[in-house]
């Protein structure tokens, strides 16, 4: 027997992964039909619709390394969703700026959003999902504190 | 003002997303300690320890696809931790065995996995751990109802 299959359902760290890989699964699907993808539509939401978002600051609120970060913003460029304009308070940085295609697609990934969220919430207990809120923010806590391995 | 740092609190699926990139996060850095890698660790675990696996049943227990399966194999290989092995019942068929080196790594895999485990039980109230399965189990068969963004 592998170990996976025994133990799978009562084993936090796992279920995450499956869960989160179902969920993106479904978005990358949806996102499809509008000729994105899932991250395309994560970094249209990272982006401040006002004032543009600095190349740099975008990865770290995504928790993206430079590297995918910078393969996504060609993809969107690509497909005229945003613009490059160089930094005035910084000769060598650069802001992201949507436009107005991007701003377009940015409100149907919020709506999209904002429909799985209610459907969660009509066919979730608030209690579980505010204990589920609480497990994830200790699970995060624990991790942060960075000695789970140490003794 | 962007969304995603208004809305992230309370929404469910990008916290999945987050929680599960800090516990990988976690595992990679431990796994470096012993020269593999998450994906490595979890293939590991995946794999039958008496009868070996075939290549084809290891993917889709992982949720993994093919190539990326193929590429983590391949590492493997390269480390001595597995043999690749015709299949006896299907000629163009390949069974995965673990080698002593496999093996003795998994026994480290589990014990960490375990050792996350224990510490997540010791410092979670079993109840809301209780509820956050329940929350999992019902986002995952929301998804599988396959009409989440139907209408």
């Amino acid at each position: 027997m592998d170990y996976l299959n025994n133990k799978y359902s009562n084993r936090a760290d796992f279920v995450l992964r499956q869960t989160w890989k179902n969920i993106e699964k479904m978005y990358n699907s949806e996102a499809a039909l509008y000729d994105v993808t899932f991250p395309i539509g994560f970094t249209l939401i990272s982006i401040d619709i006002e004032n543009g978002s600095p190349s740099t600051s975008i990865g770290p609120t995504m928790g993206l390394e430079s590297n995918s970060l910078s393969r996504i913003l060609n993809s969107m460029e690509n497909k005229n969703l945003i613009m490059r304009r160089p930094n005035p308070d910084d000769g060598r940085g650069i802001i992201i700026y949507l436009t107005k295609l991007g701003i377009e697609k940015r409100e149907i990934v919020i709506k999209k959003i904002k429909h799985f969220k209610k459907l969660v919430r009509s066919r979730i207990d608030e209690s579980d999902l505010e204990a589920f809120h609480r497990v994830t923010f200790k699970i995060n806590e624990i991790i942060e504190e960075g000695d789970v391995f140490k003794n």
